[in-house]
């Protein structure tokens, strides 16, 4: 089959042709019907310090898909072939503290797809039954292959009840998108979103932003006239810049949360008496998505209404990925999607 | 002025000419723009048993009320004349364990308006500041006074988190149905109503109910089907009927959790192994607001589109409230309204 | 071997000769160091309803245990022989909704040791890898086989944290002493124990409760004096008598937390709006134990200093099971061990 | 009376001559038993560049204090003359949305004792009814003045349940020890305790630390080795300092808790993916007590046999201030206390 690889350690990916995988007792064989591009992804395009480190060539790509159950091993017994589903992306020991405490999303030993095994971006990828998420079939491939980086947002923005609340959402890249949909759909009262390119604040408005606005042309003061003065119940940060972080910390309310998604390049000088200590703000390191509420969490919100095709802006056949690349390069785009 | 009142110890309300409040220094006086009936005046209406040991007429009844500030006492603050409010009907102490530690919604000292001080079935009523609610002027005047029992609904359904969640209600009264229009504004992925009245059922589907059934014509074994054999996540009981109250038991799934709020007329024999123990469920008993979060939390789902006209289904002037105790007997109505 | 098992379906057990079991790929062998007797184990022995329905003779009993690990599967990797383990009797799924979202304990498909397969009662007993947990060698065999129980008592205590708050535990059977003893250990204010058994009672204080009494002798409402006529933070009833069950409702304080681990033999008739609406607390059913979280807190609460040594009132040769029985008949002991 | 006051903008404070005190209507005059020294008095003393900003003098110090009640004003009516009590230093507004959501611990616009209005530091203080807490006769005066400070520590180490869990503290001033015995009442599993000082280091072991160390001279890896490589549940920060800052990040484990209390003198460069996404932690900012659960907790911790004696290290007459201010400069205390 053909499958865009880091086929050497430089950078760039390449399409080539590789064996069609074979399942191992406990997998499962999926076709691939839609694969989504990721930040992570472009860092490992670039081939970037983190990348040269993580990743050992040659590698499949591709940790966001959805597909048809092809085959299946000898030990599978909750999914058959036929069946729809999309995959969660950490693949977990089962073994560990976290894992046997409810805390699997922060497994000490977890893999994942795509970087330590072979991923998706190919006709055929070979998955553990215990990844699998079996979806609804009224939702379109394109948006199904989604759900693994839309369930970041279901963390973040679920991690306390936002129904009622007001909510800031800083990053509008595709995850901040993913938080401002899922909070619209979870009812908060008001959902402010900040990022400085004009293409992605007129996305985060078609997504449910009551506001969206650039705070490099306005001052931020707008989000205390916005809340009557009292700041926001919640503030997510989905950028990884260091003024959004700032943000953050400056317009939540005492007593209020603040979730930290976005990476930041570097370390961060924060202020922790008046950022932190004197609010009495809760802050919570969110990563990956919990293990398997979210999946849950996110299939009801699809049955609520939940409406993200906005934020897919491109599709384009798998051959053609480095389209996609290219989009990223210029934050031009919300997700691309590529069909194998 | 003329207000609705109970003259003496017998059944009925009467319309009588009463003296016009003064305020007290820490008190207001609201020019009653609209009121509603409660169960609770109904009960007082036809003077049950409850209703003879509660009340010492004479007392204007009334406790849910939404108006204008026509004047201030010395000491009042945080309003002033002419702005529009709403009424927390609990009085609170402020000085025992409950209210001192966050939990002043089962104060061990409450008063409630128009039950132990004179209440909103008339032009003007005296408040203590401290239970006045700032209203949006863009909520028309009846559904801003149906805000105390909405709150209760708030209260119930809010407990925890509905979004992404499957939702039973049980009782389709004014209380069932808010609970309805609250888990569709706050994400709720499926919600499932349950009364034996085709009228309540069909305002159910109106306020969002995905599945509304009479459980005397049809096996409740619909919600496991509903719910992918799973049962529901929460379960609201808002009638107080003991079959309503057995099915929420048996259908809440395992760790879910089961809200009592519905008044039952006399004890029910539970089977607390099978209903409780071996489900590992959690059980809230609901009673008022949390103050003032609740309020907060109203105010935000109107901001996020929370609709509950059809609650209202009839409106009169306020000598004409025996229409409305009427329509209550007969359960042909969701809300009714008096406009003073 | 040796096995205390019941052999037809009969009132007794019987010691008969038995195979060594042989360990499955994914199973260990347990040498048997002391296992104990639970009120289940009593049932079975009376063949009493229940027993009858759930159990397939022949069947070795025995749930409670810890032991030396004997030999293992050939796919076991988190333990080998010579380790000192306990044993979690829920053998779980982790394949429905509970096992996936961190409720193993309410799994819809688990099946128990000594009850679904055969159990501790013998030399040596075959046990599925997951089920086990290492036990610090400080802590002696006849302690240390009392996990599983004493977890459940772990469970309920600290479903909210108790530190510095005033708890009442109805019962003084074995976990409502243990529950004393890890309320104590947890830093509870006050801890308020009834029993009906002076034997019991005089257990009670020995594990720390600050007041123990007969209900049936004295006033419970020596309770309101012992709490600053507040009532109790959190009621853990641990009896499942109806008598009991009420208690914990009156003495509860308004906002606070009922726990229900005591199997009542029928349903039992609850006052709804003023044992648990009008109070707004929360009750909770408690069965099994949170995996794995509460056996990583017990293994905390013995670093802590928990003592649970007085609970052990009786130790026999496992051939001398007969004597156990008798003893619990007669509510004339704490817990029965016995050594293989 | 005589008072110890800042008279002038200058270092330095000064015994006074200054009238009695007389109470406003909903005021008490306390006669000081005892008043104890704070970090924050240390700074007046000093007259940092903070306390130039923050303090007006003339101004009467003193917000850790206890005594009895010698006058009460017309509407006071919680409490009566020969009271003993402690007092809450933060007198809160009532009115804003932290005070009516349960969270005035972080009111937008309390004043404190001995800062904002005039403190203890003398023989009698006015107070608002609202803050004052009685207190157990059992508690020695020289321990209860010290439940102000004290409730910081329950506030920071009971944010989530601590019982069975193992805690590290980093910075043993008096609210590290404090959170020390706070955790060992609360029954945590270990306790380590860090700190520069071999004299605090001491004292934390006298508090119930099952390890203490200084961190610049063993490698703080020791930290895992005493949780079987696992790091621990809750990480305390009461120092301030950056290093502690990063070990408590460093050494919490994944799904851990981080409160942070000690207030750093400049903004910390944060590895925010490291140190708290990837992590998937909680970061708590702790300022002041949770009104009034804290001191409800600590009331209760007390009855549990919470034992803060050895943090008392130094007790002078009133006059003798300047004493306390010099061992504070040197480090060589715990706590210094009052006498008036």
């Amino acid at each position: 089959m053909k499958a865009v690889m880091k086929a050497c350690a430089a950078p760039g990916l390449e399409l080539r042709d590789v064996p069609d995988p074979v399942p191992a007792d406990d997998e499962v064989i999926l076709e691939v019907k839609a694969t989504s591009l990721c930040g992570t992804d472009h860092h490992i395009y670039r081939w970037d310090e983190w990348a040269q480190k993580r990743i050992r060539p040659p590698r499949v790509l591709g940790h966001e898909m959805y597909g048809e159950i092809a085959a299946t091993g000898r030990s599978v017994t909750t999914v058959r072939t036929g069946d729809r589903v999309a995959a969660e992306s950490h693949v977990t020991c089962g073994k560990c503290f976290q894992c046997r405490t409810g805390n699997a999303h922060v497994c000490k030993n977890y893999t994942i797809l795509g970087i330590d095994r072979d991923g998706s971006f190919a006709r055929y990828v070979s998955l553990p039954e215990k990844v699998l998420w079996k979806t609804a079939d009224e939702i379109p491939a394109e948006l199904a292959c989604m759900q693994e980086p839309l369930g970041n947002s279901v963390h973040a923005v679920l991690t306390e009840d936002v129904s009622g609340h007001t909510v800031l959402v800083t990053g509008c890249g595709p995850t901040g998108l993913f938080a401002i949909a899922v909070a619209r759909t979870a009812g908060a009262g008001s959902i402010i979103a900040t990022d400085v390119s004009d293409y992605r604040l007129g996305l985060a408005r078609q997504l449910g932003a009551t506001l969206a606005f650039n705070p490099e042309k306005i001052d931020p003061k707008i989000i205390e006239e916005h809340t009557d003065g009292q700041g926001v119940d919640t503030a997510l940060e989905m950028s990884g810049h260091p003024s959004a972080v700032h943000l953050c910390f400056r317009y939540v309310k005492n007593a209020g949360r603040v979730c930290l998604f976005g990476i930041p390049r570097a370390p961060i000088p924060i202020d922790i008496p008046n950022e932190i200590i004197f609010k009495g703000i809760r802050v919570h390191g969110i990563t990956g998505r919990r293990l398997f509420d979210t999946w849950y969490r996110l299939a009801g919100l699809f049955r609520a209404g939940l409406d993200i095709r906005p934020v897919v802006t491109h599709t384009f056949p798998l051959q053609e990925f480095g389209k996609g690349f290219d989009l990223i390069d210029h934050a031009q785009c919300g997700k691309v999607v590529l069909i194998p």
